[in-house]
């Protein structure tokens, strides 16, 4: 048995998230039934993380078990010539037989496009959160700091995850400025439910100035708060997962 | 009466173009709905240029008349708010009189985008030509120069014009490399039908070897050539169009 890694970009915003589920398709379902016709079999792939509906990636990894003789390669361009054009496998990579997509996973990277600015950006719009104004960036970039570092990031979950565990280390989080366009960047150990719109929606607040950046330290550190405001899916993008081996 | 001058940038994906026409939503269309709600009488606003079905903008321009007393700034956020999230317009001005979008135009420029890569970008296909494997940057760009200067550019114009005089001068042309996106910017006093789409056509084709970049200084003096490949219309954006007075 050979175990096959795929690194996949996808545009979201006309799926119902990575997840198989019984309505609406998803970008799992696609690549199934791509593999599927491929293999000549029914084949369900584990995917790095659930993307919610609107959720892009760059880099989401799965993987799947195959005993035929295609070289790994070669899945890459057979794969993508049975996808539709919002979904494409970058690379297909064989992996030593214990890589597991979640599990493996030691760093995951997350993207969020915001734009501040008096009018809305049509050509940009599918990718970004458009937010009316102008934003205290500098106040961003210092309330960011403060995520960095190990921490319970409960108050930074939506309701609804079944996760008990809800420590998260995060290696870096950082707000670069291009114009009007503001891009949250994250690194951390894993994601709590919606944990990056919720860090997202608390820095646009601290933005617009209904906060202080050490609003975030006192969310992080007084269990009774919690972040409540979620940025929407369309500006963030799962960048990358790293991984000791086969990454 | 005042003239009142438009910026406007749009998704063209799903507009067949900007022109009215009498069947599908065209760009031209849903602005003159908004103004004639604002204005509460029918407005039919002038444009710079038509652009074709699926081609973008970032910097259309468009005018008006009016007698009413709405500050010419205070248009913008008006009619924005009556636009659907593919258009905006981004600036609205007072002119003179005898401005007219096209007539005063004295420089427009266009950007196309391609990717030359083994794989397709689902977050970027939206706004450029995907072509698969690897071109030939260095004779695009040697290509790209002969276009500069007054041509005779009708071996570049599709068929179906009625335009007689097919001179123009094109101040400059280039292509720009960032990895595998390579943009082409095109500056000139006028396009003719599909100009843009036939030049980019034509580069492509000698980025792939099957022209030399002299083809482009031939397909200009040799009047019984044509240009037969134009580029698709998602990577094309009209950029901005210069005037000397207005803009």
């Amino acid at each position: 048995m050979r175990n096959i890694k795929l690194t996949i970009e996808y545009d979201g915003t006309d799926f119902c998230g990575w997840q198989l589920q019984p309505n609406g398709i998803t970008v799992q379902e696609v690549i199934n039934k791509a593999l599927s016709k491929i293999e000549g079999r029914e084949i369900n792939v584990n995917g790095a993380g659930r993307t919610d509906a609107g959720v892009h990636a760059r880099g989401q990894v799965a993987n799947f078990m195959t005993e035929s003789r295609i070289p790994a390669e070669k899945y890459r361009d057979a794969i993508n010539s049975l996808l539709p054009d919002t979904v494409r496998v970058r690379e297909s990579a064989e992996v030593p037989e214990d890589f597991h997509p979640r599990f493996s996973a030691k760093k995951k990277t997350y993207k969020y496009y915001i734009r501040s600015s008096c009018v809305m950006s049509p050509l940009k719009n599918r990718y970004e959160y458009y937010v009316s104004g102008k934003l205290d960036t500098e106040k961003m970039e210092k309330a960011a700091k403060f995520f960095i570092g190990e921490h319970d990031f409960m108050p930074f979950m939506a309701s609804g995850s079944a996760v008990k565990d809800t420590v998260r280390t995060i290696y870096n989080a950082e707000i670069t400025v291009n114009g009007e366009e503001i891009v949250y960047t994250v690194c951390g150990n894993g994601f709590l439910y919606k944990m990056v719109r919720l860090m997202v929606g608390t820095l646009v607040e601290i933005g617009r100035g209904k906060y202080e950046p050490e609003y975030i330290a006192k969310l992080l550190s007084d269990n009774t708060l919690r972040a409540t405001v979620a940025a929407p899916a369309r500006g963030l993008v799962m960048e990358s997962i790293e991984y000791d081996i086969g990454g």
